[in-house]
């Protein structure tokens, strides 16, 4: 069970791009509602930057380590899953054979009209196990030296999006004052950046940057209320 | 570009079970290290349960709400992917048959060996269609109803997960009290969690145990250093 997200093959966006939404959408809504929070509780900035700072170095290195972790796992996996493929090819061709004939089955092929790809993959055994690693157990090769770049692109993210909404209260000494301008510009900063993950995603740009900013409200909202319940 | 975890075809786990795995790494990890961070810097546990409270309600609202949402735009890219791959088919079959031929190209077939195949599937325009989502586009057609549990227990999950490092301090009303208590607590749990997570996901558990505390271990160590540093 691989646990990082799936890339798909027919980019609308490079990778990083993707790492940068990761990043950036958790960077910009948790430390966002985690300051808004504890300013329905405390009346000092000191405490709510310090909070804000070990969330960002918390969130960072979860999102970063976690997702380099799991891209080399997932890496393992496929390689074993591969040996296992591999074995198989030699060890039971007639048995792999018949799963060949059951993909192109799923799509309402008889065995004599899939008769000629499994003749041809018999005859070249690696193309036959990639061939298989790809349409019979849907993996796709993961490629180990982008698992150290894309984790360090999503903590980058998180950083830079967690910076946005905790400026306000490194600048004023008062909750009260900051929460304003950290509501103000994070939601301004989660309607932009949901447009642009829009237009890279798929999504309606305009109906993207009402999802992120919904999110980021609600959670900030959440916070404030729960915060300010328990205070 | 889907922005939800790719979901395997050949399941070692099932999907609850991957989203719980999702949900309680973040939520072990996050509201732990914010915890031990605060303790480096506040001396009284209401705030800490304040913050850690106020992060779990954002955290498992900006991965729950988030991923639901997320998972809603994977179904209806699907869909419109779907749909252009139907009027390709209808409109320019002969570019839809080449790209099939290339498909099979890549594996070391010649245009004859997969003749049988092309012209089987022309005469099957669904399966056609079908076909090219997943051999062409690598997509597999998302579950809309389960975008919903899926959100679900995937925030529970985070809730869960961040209850246990902030146990202690909802007990004890000093920090130095409760910190030693939430690491020994948490790291505990995160290696029962990693162990039994690579049961699921075919990572050696041992190795997957001390992977998950090391990910928790050096979060909340940043997180304290960091929060000393600024206090």
């Amino acid at each position: 069970m691989p646990q990082t997200p799936h890339v798909e093959r027919h980019f609308t966006a490079s990778e990083v791009v993707r790492d940068i939404v990761i990043g950036m959408s958790d960077g910009l809504t948790v430390p966002f509602a985690l300051a808004a929070g504890l300013s329905g509780a405390v009346a000092s900035t000191r405490i709510i930057v310090t909070a804000g700072l070990a969330e960002i170095a918390a969130g960072s290195i979860a999102m970063g380590l976690g997702g380099y972790l799991a891209a080399r796992s997932d890496a393992e996996y496929y390689d074993s899953e591969r040996a296992r493929e591999q074995r198989e090819v030699q060890t039971v061709p007639e048995v792999e054979a018949d799963e060949v004939r059951q993909i192109f089955q799923a799509y309402g092929l008889s065995a004599a009209e899939s008769r000629p790809v499994v003749q041809a993959l018999r005859q070249r055994p690696t193309a036959w196990i990639d061939f298989m690693m790809r349409f019979e157990l849907g993996l796709e090769q993961p490629d180990p030296r982008r698992a150290l770049s894309s984790a360090l692109t999503i903590a980058g993210a998180y950083i830079t999006g967690g910076f946005i909404p905790l400026a306000p209260y490194m600048v004023s000494a008062h909750a009260a004052t900051a929460l304003p301008f950290s509501v103000v510009m994070t939601l301004a900063a989660l309607a932009v950046f949901g447009f642009i993950k829009g237009r890279f995603t798929g999504t309606r740009p305009v109906r993207s940057a009402l999802q992120t900013v919904l999110v980021g409200g609600l959670a900030a909202g959440a916070a404030f209320g729960l915060a300010r319940l328990v205070s």
